[in-house]
């Protein structure tokens, strides 16, 4: 109990710190008028659409309340609620400061570059913050309301489905806002840039491009909110798969409330650190922009580790625990795994996406010879870019079973996600200087801050880069964790001779034909999905050049300086496109659970062996998903990341630089990749929560 | 025994046939003395080529056949050496046609487009019939001369493990070839329109370029001898698993010999069904060359169906089967599902890679707004493309198992595989076309000549698409049986009391984090391998380009026609570079079992504990190279196929045709696809082959 309130303490000052932060940012100086007024453009597309979004996402919404709380009772329906709406609130927030903080971050770097990296850290801080916040306190306090206020056992069903609900509730929110945010972004951007860059031959963020103000618009609703939405989606699943598994492992021994509190307390902890560390960013005399986030992110591992030491000595202690193998102390050394998977993939990433190694070097390179040898380098690039985070994934399940078995994994996603706030932080912190980088060139400031914004901006594309590999990662580390929820409950319905469960004996070998059946259709979803994602992005950017080219050729004086293009009009069309266009693929994975489950019920020959087969065939879509959709959105995120960054590598004065052949081809490539990294594939991480969730579910819904 | 003396009959008249098709190519007129010249040295470079990538292959295939003679006995080794002989042979032989057919169809098309289609598909079906041939002749031949010769049971470890190596050294010979022609004719095709149609501006195979034969020899070594090879292998393979499972099945029965016989029964009536099928490849009043491919495909089909039945009704009867619970008609029922899989996949790669429909047109329409929008809306194609024919592959999996289990699914594979005469017909005679174009151009014939070529080879391209989707979708069904094999295996010895396998109990549910480490690891598999190719294709084509450069730059005469350019070199480099490429990516799939073997008995603590986990690892492996291996290469050859003819169709006319820039997007488009689908796409298939069959002689090895 008090154990909770602590955890509850450390959410309310992530709150505390958000609004502190916000403060701090909004007494900066917000700049000239004109830069104001470019600010305000940009404020009020994002507004606009996040409310088209959200109530658009509010009725799809009220209609699985209803359902939940006539399936599976009110508590359950009501965990839902808080999910969705909590998941809702961190993207809301941290994109309201964000479209605040861009102004001011390009007023901060026309003095210094340290100044624009202070403001637009702290924007993507308090994003970071509320997400790991608002996401502890929802599970925490909905977690004590059922079992302290409702006096319900904490493992019982009631408690077990609220919190799943809660993760679904969380994962919708997230796949509709990171599809939705990331086609209006990308299509802002890529159809802007074709008709901008390629047909008018005028700069990125031209005021005269009548697409440009959607573009940044388009910044703050798909890499901030979106973003915001993907990770306390992923926060949130991890902790009650972990709670869950606790339920069931530590059943009927006096510490299961605290090994259920165990993963909420390290999540708690971090939040302090994450606050701590957010203070170590600072540039140092190399003006290293990533050296400065580094000593945030290394203080905030250091103290980590410590943290959660001191919480499980407290909590679980670090001896022997009851009714398991394993001691505390090895629950604590899985905590470490957790945080060296997350280093080891943040370093690979670096590499792969940085200026300063080979594989963007090579990019750059391949563009000199043309358009395809970038596209066909950047390709292999990102194939290549799976390898060493699968193996460190690999190595993590390994490590950690050996140590303290299922649980041992689920601990270690739970420390690698604690870090969520920090990470969040140094992403959330991109779109702002992306933003800041267009509002300069709008307003005519002087090439010293564009290059300053530039140079945050490449940093931004590692990071971005860095937080899809890390919770990806997270879900491919998890995965045994997801499905061991699915096996445990299902096994647990079987055992209490639930009505409908009777005679079902699911199979989950590899010699059971529907399970191979079941890992090659999850094995689909991810391609299908990307393929959605794809073609979405293609026509609303084919329409953004129909509309730019219709603007131009009905006010010629837009070119001459003497008209000013109809921002809003670009605006509205993406949002509209953006919201059609994210309903059909984010239904995929909430309807393949159930459309394999019945299909395969029906084809195996219904009763008790068809039920078992279905369940089989479900399970193993579980990992199907996540064996291709790991690949899938890695190579994704981070060959994108390698084509934007090659781009600037070029436009840093290598191989021709700027305006050369070489660009040209890089700038190609920069737009594959902007729907790669910025669309398809980090909605990946999102699909696969919600197969896994919409499973679990469905398993209660079965039951009832 | 009269059996198999039937089916070594319908081996030796696929040999006829190939003897009588070669004649009557050889006999028609070879065109002017310019063709000859050009086809001369395109003949001479793609030999010397095959003759240095199969000495190169010929020192890695001693080692191996040492190796195994040491560890397994000299008839294992002999396998082997059968199978990668003849795999070899096939290739070479097909080659050797086809590198003389290609001028003689050039000389053909100058008078009608049916007599330039009737040489080209002839000169396809000689290496179609050849695979088809040579591999039943090897299987059945050795087969028969261990059981009948040697006495051996024919589901002793001996037998089982000459056919096992015998289908190693059939893909081991495939994955070099694919992989090599691959990165040859690759690496000459990107290399030498990039220096040519981009930086020069003279068009395709025009003679002043010097990567030009280059690019013709590539044609024949990469489309021809690889994919020979590769579909070799998939035969045999196929046709060896069936019988392993058939062993293991019907062991003790009366009808053992007759069960493990069906597979190869029904390769020998199938190529029957195939000769007589070419003859029906006939132009109609339509001109529709796809269409008249289609007339010789229906009538293989159709006759094959009759011919099965026949095929099972004589040699097990359509009764219940003894030891089994189904009939020889539930497996008739499922030939007749390998057949309908096939025309499915055939149907559904038609569809994403032919002009006449959405998905070629949609990047036709996308190359419109540029280079970045041709390759957003290929990649999105080419992953979508992987829906269908994976749920066609699920479909045929769930039927067939519900037929007749396990060896229901073997029995369509090895149907499905039967048709592979026919099937690489279609697709040889790809290369011939592509070759004749190349030659028409070269020898200044008149430009409706080119136009015919032109309209052969873009049904090639989706022909070519169609094999790759046949071959992969082939071990997606048959994946199953491969992972069946193996467990199998494990079983035997595991009953038969190997001192080695003592205690061992694998565990193949999904409940096992090996299992699911061994997923992984098999899913990253293809992703490395696919990188591996296209940056060595990137590579390839870099050093094309930079030695084309230099001798435009040493010799100013070769633009203006006055000198000759020196078209040996560009082989010579490209012949290097291909053999030194192919090694470490061959390497891969041969090494990764082993490797994952010892390193996971190390980690899980040795002795039977860690044997029993490593099993379960490495079989894992097998599905999971599957699972993404499966997605990477259908939306590699279908993406690459449709970007080609998206190219092909703009080059018609549409979107402002020829030298408009939608066409320079969809040449773009056209190079990303190169390597896609002839280099890293097609050499996943014999990776996927390879990657099993270790692991099955790893367990024959570790028994001894």
């Amino acid at each position: 109990m008090t154990a909770l309130w602590l955890i509850v303490l450390c959410g309310v000052l992530s709150v505390v710190y958000a609004i502190w932060a916000t403060s701090s940012v909004l007494g900066a100086d917000a700049g000239s008028p004109r830069m104001q007024e470019i600010a305000g453009a940009v404020r009020e597309g994002a507004q606009a659409y996040l409310r088209r979004q959200y109530t658009t996402i509010g009725l799809v919404g009220i209609v699985i309340f209803a359902l939940l709380a006539y399936f599976l009772g009110v508590y359950v329906a009501i965990g839902f609620a808080i999910g969705a709406v909590l998941s809702g609130a961190a993207g809301f927030i941290g994109m309201n400061v964000s479209v605040r903080a861009n102004v001011r971050t390009a007023q901060a770097a026309t003095t210094s570059l340290a100044g624009g990296l202070e403001l637009a850290f702290k924007a993507g801080a308090i994003t970071g913050l509320l997400v790991a916040g608002l996401a502890l306190l929802g599970v925490t306090l909905y977690f004590g309301f059922l079992v302290h206020s409702l006096k319900l056992a904490p493992d019982s069903r009631t408690v077990v489905d609220a919190m799943v609900a809660l993760g679904f509730g969380a994962s919708l929110i997230s796949i509709f806002a990171r599809l939705g945010g990331g086609i209006f972004t990308k299509g802002a951007d890529v159809g802007g840039d074709l008709v901008g860059k390629v047909e008018a031959g005028i700069p990125e963020d031209d005021p005269r491009n009548p697409a440009t103000i959607a573009d940044n618009v388009g910044d703050n609703v798909g890499d901030c909110a979106g973003m915001a939405a993907d990770l306390f989606e992923t926060y949130a699943v991890t902790a009650v798969a972990t709670m869950v598994l606790a339920a069931i492992y530590f059943a009927k021994t006096p510490i299961l409330a605290n090994m259920m509190t165990l993963p909420l307390a390290i999540g708690g902890i971090c939040i302090i650190t994450s606050i701590i560390g957010t203070f170590f960013v600072k540039l140092g005399p190399s003006q290293s922009i990533m050296g400065a986030l580094y000593k945030g992110l290394i203080a905030t591992g250091i103290l980590s580790l410590i943290g959660i030491a001191l919480v499980i000595y407290y909590l679980i202690g670090f001896g022997k625990l009851e009714g398991v193998g394993y001691t505390g102390m090895a629950l604590f050394e899985c905590g470490v795994v957790g945080l060296v998977v997350t280093a080891l993939i943040i370093w690979i990433t670096e590499y792969y996406t940085g200026t300063d190694y080979r594989p963007v070097k090579s990019i750059a390179q391949a563009s000199v010879t043309g358009h395809g040898t970038n596209v066909i380098q950047g390709l292999a690039v990102s194939m290549e870019a799976t390898a060493l985070p699968a193996l460190v994934i690999i190595a993590g399940i390994l490590v950690t079973y050996s140590l303290a078995g299922l649980f041992g994994i689920a601990i270690a996603t739970a420390t690698m996600l604690a870090l969520a706030g920090m990470i969040v932080a140094l992403d959330a912190f991109g779109p702002v200087t992306d933003n800041a980088g267009g509002i300069a060139e709008m307003a005519g400031l002087p090439k010293e801050v564009r290059k300053s914004t530039d140079a945050l901006d490449a940093v931004g594309n590692t990071t971005k880069a860095v937080t899809k590999g890390y919770a990806i990662g997270s879900a491919g580390l998890g995965a045994l964790v997801l499905f061991a929820a699915y096996n445990e409950d299902l096994k647990f319905f079987i055992a209490g001779k639930n009505a409908y469960f009777q005679g079902v004996n699911p199979d989950f070998s590899l010699n059971n034909p529907y399970v191979v059946v079941g890992l090659l259709f999850g094995g689909l979803l991810p391609y299908l999905f990307g393929a959605l994602g794809m073609t979405a992005v293609g026509r609303a950017a084919g329409a953004i050049v129909e509309e730019v080219r219709r603007q131009f050729r009905e006010k010629p004086g837009i070119m001459q300086g003497t008209d000013k293009p109809d921002y809003g009009k670009a605006v509205d069309l993406l949002t509209r496109a953006a919201i059609k266009e994210m309903i059909i693929p984010s239904l995929l994975p909430v309807l393949s659970p159930i459309v394999v489950y019945f299909l395969i019920y029906a084809i195996a020959g219904g009763g008790a062996a068809g039920k078992s087969a279905a369940f089989s065939a479900v399970g193993a879509m579980l990992l199907g998903v996540i064996v291709t959709g790991l690949f899938v959105a890695i190579s994704m995120t981070s060959g994108g990341g390698a084509w934007d960054n090659a781009k600037k590598y070029i436009e840093d004065g290598h191989f021709g630089g700027k305006g050369s052949d070489a660009h040209k081809s890089a700038v190609t490539g920069d737009t594959v990749g902007d729907p790669y990294k910025d669309t398809a594939g980090p909605a990946v991480n999102p699909m696969i929560k919600i197969t896994n969730i919409v499973a679990l579910l469905l398993l209660a819904i079965l039951a009832h």
